[in-house]
């Protein structure tokens, strides 16, 4: 049945298969993305170098994934839970695609607090990231966004693929219709926005991943006036709130005028260790609306039915005991942990003399090796320690000259890296 | 801060939030959706009927949602994991996104046997309605599309989202770009292929929702030379597969040819009572190749790499525990049992002198009620009895004349659906 049909394989080498192709074409957005998504090549180059170094144990300080044990509070709520689903009377089916209103509820109580957040604005999710592209469908290809740069990839390349991103640009290794606001030391990695060209939607992670810098208040209330003026929608992803020591604010909704601009998306990933268990929200207030007047929250609902199916009810109990005031408490003991682990590699970091960035409100260090090429010192630490950690230029080209070291990790692990990078002399 | 700009005001009354708008299009995609979402529509058609009739005991007979217990053996095992999550050896952070290679394995194992299909292009989901849109995703604005008549909301509806659909036709009751392969008693539930237009994207349901249908060996050897005669991609949904008692095949896989022109969705929602715990899976064979040559699979990995983060690790861990032999006897044993439900209400309708198809392949019984409109036979079925059917014409113009009836329900409550449908007198 195979035919070879050499006409239609105008691709690269390695991607060919041969057999007979369907007369679909292949998705222009699709093919705008930029090789592969950021973390699989991380992967990828982990495999290789464990290839090469069979005996050697490396250390993987990169992708931004939990290690801790979820505390047992959380995950007896979540067995108790599924065992009931072998009963009559604990069993399940479908939810609501919105997720269960007592969750609801309780990340309304505890994360928003005296913050005017309804329970009926907050939507559960799978995960940040998935929201990221539901989000995008809502959109759709018409509208232009910002991006902080450097910024998380899920934002750059679902805009990508959606199609609001136009071709990418080798000389400046930007999306010709993305505005990337450019955040480093220079400007307190918060974009000059005198100097922002309008667009449909701003993208804007506090604490910042990569960065790991959190907003200030001053610098958020300018970014909600800018988005006023603007006529902007702000997405604004929470994910590390928990992670916040200074006095810098968890929700863009401790901004005045912040319901008529912003949507918030969140995760109990790297609060509760979540990252396999998979649980987020997002919340679309009822003031958020179209240039035509309808409320942004009726397609958002209406893309939550249609494109979802709610989390998974599992989650969703661990959820709901996360935010019981034992589970809370648990949960924050976990976020103290990985913050201790900051200091340990800030300090590390810091005694080879380079300037190391954030920590202090994200589980993320991010460290500036001026003059030397991101991907070049992410090689060079892995050849010489073992290390894994993520070149800086794949959040962006103002990620260039940097490195992002997650500070997620035993701790016996984070002290045998701070051990291994004491003796690197990065050239 | 609120201002009061009635300009921005154009959209109908009950839809207005007074408020300062933003300058952000409505997405027009989103504004050519029809309505709202079949389910939660009826959802809401329960609540009045609720308010009027405080208290009647509505059945619900409408959304096809399990009901039974999960077997232990499937609990347990979820529960084990979850409580292995509070330990170090037992926790997980992320997973694989194209999910646990494991549970790969096993899905290849039990649901594809012989067939030659590879457990690297099985993509574990958190279910087909999720992964459906992802595929229009994946497939972009510029697709054309085909849908059995009736079928499924999601596949339209998703395809009105991304941008395939054009406008709606108030006339037809159908979208202008897509094409509706109509399917009724008249042609055996299966479209006439040699009237049938060309199309970049075939939908196909089988055994299909709502009317039961599984497409027999034939008819899907003639679906997969339409599609290879066409260059068109087969978007196969066999969610229902389990529940085929005759001959016809349970995958599109065991005809041949179909991995140069089809992938196959599928769930555990409806095996293994999972609608809520959320787990299904998805294939795209290698040999699968856009016009260009370029292979389908590359470009859903990135998209489940990008759009998505695996499927919760609790619900694989109780999709794996599904798919032992043991797991899977149990799984089977509630099938059965909603099976001989499928027998009862069968029986009723067609004691009605109604003609009742589906059921036997299917958890669905597809009831025609000639001359009558569905929404005026779902109406009267609910003032009279108190049940909750689901009215034909929602699943596409198709569909009219017709119910859809669920077979899930406790045996007691079919029972008593039963009692009460027997004294109906449809006018």
């Amino acid at each position: 049945m195979i035919l070879i049909d050499s006409s239609c394989l105008d691709v690269q080498m390695e991607e060919i298969v041969t057999g007979r192709c369907t007369k679909v074409a292949r998705n222009l957005h699709m093919e705008r993305l930029r090789n592969h998504y950021l973390f699989p090549e991380i992967s990828a180059r982990e495999l290789e170098h464990i290839k090469k170094y069979p005996n050697e144990k490396v250390i993987r300080l990169g992708i931004g994934n939990t290690t801790e044990p979820i505390p047992e509070v959380i995950t007896l709520a979540m067995s108790d839970f599924t065992r009931a689903l072998s009963t009559p009377e604990g069993y399940r089916g479908y939810g609501a695609e919105q997720g269960n209103m007592e969750l609801r509820k309780a990340i309304v109580k505890t994360f928003y607090g005296d913050l005017p957040v309804k329970d009926t604005e907050v939507f559960v999710s799978d995960g940040s990231q998935c929201d990221i592209s539901r989000l995008q469908l809502l959109l759709g290809s018409n509208v232009t966004i910002a991006v902080q740069d450097p910024s998380f990839p899920a934002y750059i390349d679902s805009s990508v693929i959606i199609g609001q991103a136009g071709s990418f640009e080798d000389e400046t290794g930007k999306y010709q219709n993305i505005v990337y606001m450019k955040c480093g030391p220079q400007n307190h990695f918060f974009p000059d926005l005198s100097n922002t060209l309008r667009t449909d939607v701003i993208f804007f992670c506090s604490p910042n991943n990569p960065t790991g810098h959190a907003a200030s208040r001053e610098q958020l209330e300018q970014l909600v006036e800018f988005a006023e003026e603007n006529g902007s929608i702000i997405v604004y992803d929470s994910a590390y709130a928990a992670y916040i020591t200074d006095e810098s604010p968890q929700s863009i909704y401790e901004i005045p005028g912040a319901r008529e601009v912003a949507i918030e998306i969140s995760s109990f990933s790297k609060i509760a260790g979540f990252t396999g268990v998979r649980l987020g929200w997002t919340v679309v207030p009822d003031e958020l609306l179209f240039s035509n007047g309808f409320p942004v929250i009726h397609d958002f609902d209406r893309i939550v039915c249609t494109c979802f199916n709610g989390a998974s009810n599992v989650a969703q109990a661990g959820g709901l005991a996360c935010l019981s005031p034992e589970g809370a408490k648990a949960m924050l003991s976990v976020v103290d942990y990985y913050k201790e682990n900051a200091n340990i590699l800030a300090e590390t970091f810091a005694s080879l003399g380079l300037n190391v960035y954030g920590g202090v409100n994200a589980p993320y260090l991010w460290v500036h090796c001026p003059g030397l090429r991101s991907w070049d010192v992410f090689n060079e630490i892995l050849e010489k320690t073992h290390i894994i950690t993520v070149p800086g230029s794949g959040f962006g080209p103002g990620g260039e000259e940097f490195i992002r070291v997650t500070t997620f990790g035993h701790r016996e692990t984070i002290l045998e890296a701070s051990t291994r990078l004491k003796s690197l002399v990065l050239v």
